[in-house]
C-alpha cells in the first residue's frame, strides 16, 4: 500500500489537536507534583518525540473517534517510557539525553532512581484514575519484559556468539514490547475487537524492532549533536547490536574484529577504527535492509485493518521511523 | 483499652491461615517470573516481617470476613514495600538487608534498579488483575510521597536546624504514608465506610511514625546481627534522626556535637564516641517516649472502631512495634 499522507514523527498535522491535549495533560501531571520533583521532571519531559503517545492515539483513531481513554492512555505511555529512560540513564551512567544533561548527571543516582519511581507511580495513578485497567495490563507486562530483558542482557557472559535471533529477542523486550503495548492500548481504548487488538500489538512489535534497529544504526553513524547522546555508546558498553553482528559476518572484517568486539575493554583508538571500518562495510546497508523488512511486515499487518486516514498515517509513520536523523 | 490478646509482629496465630495464603500468593507471583529474575527475587523475598500485608489483612478483618481483595491487596503492598527496599539499597549503597547481602551488592546497581522496577510492575499487575483500583489509588499516592520525600531529604542542605517537625514530615513520607495506605486498603477491601477508611489511614500514620522512630533508635542501639544491617548507618549518611535531635537538645552534649553532627564526614573514631554518649544521655528514653506517644494516638483511633478480635490484635501489635528487637 502506498500512503497518500506525508508525516514526520515530530509533527503530524492531522492529530495536532489531540497531541496538544495529550501534551497539556502530561504537563499537568508533572505540574501537580511538589518541588523539587516538579522542576527536575519539567526539564526532562521538555524533549522527546512523543512517539509512544502518538502510537496510542493513532491506534485508537483507527477504530473510533478520539475519546478520554485514548488521551490518558497516551499520557500514561509517555510517563512509563520516560520513567524507564530515567532509570536507563542511571544504569548506563549516561550524561546526556535529548541534548540535555541527564537527571543522574545533574542530581545524582539517588534522585534519578527516585524520580523514575515517582514517574512510574504517576503513570499508574493516571491509568487508575481513568479506569484504564486493560491498558494497565498491557503496559505492566511490557515493563516486566523491559526489566527482565535488560537484567538478562546484563548477565550474558561477554558474548562472542551473539546472533540475529538473540538480538531480536533482546530488542523485543527492551523496546518493541512497550511499543506493542502502546498500540494495543490505543486499539483497546478505541473499542477494537480482540483480534484487532492483537493485530495492532503485532504491528507495534515490528515497528518497535525497526525503531530499535535504526536507533542502533544511529548510535554508530549519528553525531552527538543530532543524537543528543555520545556516539558508539553501545560499543563502549560492550553491546553487540545488529550493525556489529553484520560486521562480524563480513568475510574480511569479521575475522579482524571477532576477538576485539568480545573484549569489553576496547583499546584507545580502536573505537574510531571500528566505526570507520563499519561505515565502509556493507553492514550498515544490511542493517537498514533489515529494518525495512520489519517495516514491511508492520505495514502488511495494517493492510488488514479497515481503511482510514489514521491507518495511512501509521503506514507513513512506519517508513519515517527508518528515515529519521539519517 | 487494654488488649487481651498477645501477639508479636513475626507470628500472629489468629491470622496464620490467611498469612499463609498471602505468602503462597506472594511466592507464586515471584515464581511466575523467568530466570534470572526469579532467583534474584526469591532470595530477597525470603526475609521480612510482612508487617504491611498483616496490616492490610487486619484492617480488612476489622470490617468484614476475609475476602480475595484483602489477600491480593496485601500481596501488592508487600511487593511495593520490597521494590522500594531494593531501590533504597541502591540509593544508600547498602550491602546488607534482612541479614543477607543486598541485590545491588551481589548483582550490581544495574540489576537492582531493574529488579525494583520489575517488582513495582508486579504489584500493579496484581492490583490490576483483581480490580483493586481504590487500593491502587492509596498505594500510588504513598509511592509518590515516599519518592518525593526522599528526594526532598537528599536535597536538604547539610542541616543544622533539623527539628522534630521536619523529622516527622520526613518519616511521614518515607514510612508512615505506605503503612497508612496499607490500613486504608485493608479497610476498603473490608467494605468499610469512607470515614472508617480515613480513620484506619490515620491509625496507620501514627503506627508508621512509631515504627520508623523505633527503627531509628535501633539503628543506634542495635547490633548488626540483630538488625541485619550495619549500626549507625544513619549517622554515616548524615541523617539526623530523632535520637540525634534529642541529643542536640541536651544541655551539655548538644553544644559538644552541634557542629560535628552537621558535618557529613565524621572523623574516624567519632562515630563510636557519639553512639556511646547518645546511649548514656536521656535521648534514647526520650525518643522511646515519643514513639509511645504515637502508639497511644494510634490506639485511641482504634478505640472508635467496632469491637473485634482483630481490633484487639491491632492494638496489641501497635505496642509490639515498640518492643521489637529491643
Amino acid at each position: 500500500m502506498i500512503s497518500t499522507v506525508n508525516t514526520n514523527i515530530e509533527d503530524i498535522p492531522q492529530i495536532s489537536k489531540e497531541m496538544k491535549l495529550i501534551e497539556r495533560e502530561l504537563m499537568r501531571v508533572i505540574e501537580e507534583s511538589d518541588e523539587p520533583v516538579r522542576g527536575i521532571l519539567r526539564d526532562f519531559f521538555a524533549g522527546g518525540k512523543r512517539l509512544r503517545p502518538k502510537l496510542v492515539l493513532l491506534s485508537g483513531l483507527c477504530f473510533s473517534p478520539v475519546n478520554t481513554k485514548m488521551i490518558y492512555s497516551a499520557v500514561a505511555a509517555e510517563l512509563i517510557h520516560t520513567a524507564s529512560l530515567i532509570h536507563d540513564d542511571v544504569i548506563d551512567r549516561s550524561d546526556y539525553r535529548r541534548n540535555r544533561p541527564t537527571i543522574n548527571y545533574v542530581y545524582g543516582n539517588h534522585t534519578a532512581v527516585l524520580a523514575g519511581d515517582f514517574v512510574f507511580a504517576k503513570a499508574f495513578e493516571v491509568l487508575c484514575r481513568y479506569n484504564l485497567n486493560r491498558c494497565m495490563g498491557y503496559l505492566v507486562d511490557a515493563i516486566q519484559e523491559m526489566c527482565a530483558g535488560e537484567i538478562m542482557q546484563a548477565r550474558d557472559s561477554p558474548d562472542k556468539t551473539v546472533d540475529e535471533d538473540h538480538y531480536f529477542r533482546t530488542i523485543e523486550k527492551k523496546t518493541a514490547s512497550l511499543i506493542a503495548a502502546c498500540c494495543k492500548s490505543g486499539a483497546d481504548c478505541g473499542k477494537a475487537g480482540e483480534v484487532q487488538i492483537e493485530k495492532m500489538g503485532l504491528f507495534g512489535l515490528y515497528l518497535g524492532y525497526a525503531f530499535q534497529i535504526v536507533d542502533d544504526i544511529l548510535d554508530v553513524t549519528g553525531d552527538t549533536s543530532e543524537m543528543g547522546k555520545p556516539v558508539a555508546h553501545d560499543l563502549e558498553e560492550g553491546k553487540i547490536t545488529l550493525p556489529y553482528i553484520y560486521l562480524l559476518q563480513d568475510s574480511v572484517l569479521g575475522a579482524k574484529y571477532r576477538d576485539i568486539l568480545s573484549d569489553r575493554k576496547l583499546a584507545a583508538g580502536m573505537k574510531a577504527q571500528i566505526i570507520r571500518d563499519l561505515k565502509q562495510s556493507a553492514a550498515i546497508t544490511k542493517t537498514y535492509a533489515k529494518a525495512e523488512e520489519c517495516v514491511k511486515k508492520a505495514r502488511e499487518i495494517l493492510d488488514g485493518l479497515p481503511d482510514s486516514i489514521y491507518k495511512e498515517i501509521l503506514t507513513d509513520l512506519s517508513g519515517k521511523v527508518i528515515k529519521r536523523n539519517r
